[in-house]
């Protein structure tokens, strides 16, 4: 029966940096890779306007354009991309088998690069200023704001911190906040400084209904003071949404991958999952900083294992580890 | 005193791909950092002929223009990289002072990302040919000889297991071992295998004389028997080099910071040393990978790591760990 089903050495589940910089390992060498994308080919990086950071493009790249050259460099050596959705994966012997939306198929060894979707506000103009004038990665995207003014939308721990971080740049930031602030002692003390030094003003009790732009450009935000009932404008050169991450993962929930409570993939230091022959790399990982590098860098050494488990050389799953500490996004 | 003294927030030590993309990261975001560098700005990515696997550039990328696009992003966002050389560190109140060819300076964090070098045979050639028919990393360059000969020089775990792997691509290699193979028992039964099936021909006792060019390509290796003591040429289209790495970290050797035993810095899983302020990315980390993609990858985590440092966010420092399982480089 077994025969029937396609078989690979490696499926990438996911096609955006980390998956395909892993592929461009694991093909350069002659592996077999087979990718299943359900969304866009390069992930996050694709729909970005520009991507600053990203080393090796002096003036920056644009976000589609990079997405195009790392899905280009992966053909070059052979890699296969199938639009599709990975529904769930068990271990049948030595193979891991996938149900997709085209089948089973199995594999010798799985890299699950899936990424994490930034959670959205749902209001009008949000999707319309996507990645030019509503963010959703201060590190990112902070630096186009230098002298700017900013709304930051979020009440938790990373919108303050992430109000912060941004106060390097905008001249200053309102902070609409739904209900009350739920952070940690210390960035409530920062932030009261901020607010003192007049960086930061916080709106508490406020909701944002639209984003509103004009000439292709944000200028602002209407709310809602919930307690008066009256709305409010909030005059602005971009907006900043911390409302939460979602990983993409919902396909593990009845697997051997273990996650933390957040539904991120808990990996060792080789990038192994609780589950063996089950891979993890970039923005799904435990402990991700949500960066192109880190993303790239961590498919190059995922490749790297991988040829080391096929090749029957890799030390069996160690304990796997959730990152407490995550770097500032 | 200490007044007199020039003070930065973050010093980098080194100016390869790792301190390259850190400091992206750090100056991008403001964080006033200056890069030392002993020797060739963009590290061994520089002196690399073409790389292949670098992701984000479909067709490879010139090492050396891909070491000057990684200087010119850093410069853009006002890194400032210095010539010079790092010869001392050690912990003074808040700072950390370190000696250097320009004089003392202190700095409020440290990245040290020095890389590591190659082992060279050290015979006539070897220099010339470098990066273009005479290699050091079968991951980076071997996808280069695909339907090629190729003679492999070393004995040691590494050299044998790059043999193994190089047999993807070459349709035949020499392995000069210069007294007798030393690796794994795993890996001399694969050795074995490939012996028998006529990939690979080990020549024992084999000393490497001279690396042999014709119309600027390597033609040919000549050794000697030391047996016989008679001399024999291996004709060849390149040549692997596999007898160590260098970690330059002689600098650190009355340092607080811990290295393993061959010199590779420890660090935990947030790149943190065992001397608080101190980071490690790259090529010098114990258990590097050897891939600029990596580099990249972990000198961005370092900087997000380190602006948590600079804030008064990131927890002390774990356990360091030394890295067992290497993957193949």
């Amino acid at each position: 029966m077994t025969q029937d089903i396609p078989m690979h050495d490696v499926v990438m589940v996911g096609a955006g940096p980390a998956a395909l910089s892993a592929a461009v390992y694991t093909t350069r060498e002659d592996v077999d890779t087979l990718l299943f994308e359900r969304g866009v080919v390069g992930g996050l990086a694709a729909v970005t306007d520009k991507v600053d950071n990203y080393p090796g493009f002096p003036d920056g790249i644009e976000g589609l354009t990079l997405a195009d050259n790392l899905r280009k460099q992966a053909e070059r050596f052979g890699a296969v991309i199938e639009l599709g959705e990975v529904s769930g994966m068990k271990r049948e012997g030595d193979f891991i088998r996938l149900e997709t939306t085209s089948g089973d198929i199995l594999a010798r060894a799985v890299l699950i690069a899936t990424g994490s979707d930034y959670k959205k506000v749902g209001v009008s103009g949000e999707q319309e200023f996507y990645a030019r004038g509503v963010h959703y990665c201060a590190t990112c995207d902070g630096a186009f704001y230098r002298g700017k003014r900013l709304v930051v939308i979020g009440g938790g721990n990373s919108a303050v911190q992430e109000s912060l971080f941004l106060t390097r740049y905008a001249t200053h930031i309102d902070l609409l906040v739904r209900s009350t602030i739920k952070a940690s002692e210390i960035l409530q003390k920062d932030l009261e400084q901020a607010v003192k030094a007049g960086k930061i003003t916080v709106h508490l009790h406020t909701t944002t209904d639209e984003i509103v732009g004009q000439d292709n450009k944000v200028v602002k935000v209407v709310g809602t003071d919930t307690k008066t009932r009256s709305k409010v404008d909030f005059p602005t050169d971009g907006v900043f949404v911390f409302v939460g991450l979602k990983p993409n993962s919902e396909f593990l929930k009845n697997s051997e991958v273990e996650l933390d409570s957040i539904g991120f993939i808990k990996t060792d230091k080789h990038l192994q999952t609780s589950m063996p022959g089950v891979f993890a790399a970039g923005d799904i990982r435990s402990g991700s900083t949500m960066q192109i590098a880190t993303a790239v860098g961590e498919g190059a050494t995922a490749a790297l294992v991988i040829r080391e488990y096929l090749d029957g050389k890799l030390t069996p799953v160690a304990e796997t580890t959730e990152e407490v500490v995550v770097p500032t996004v």
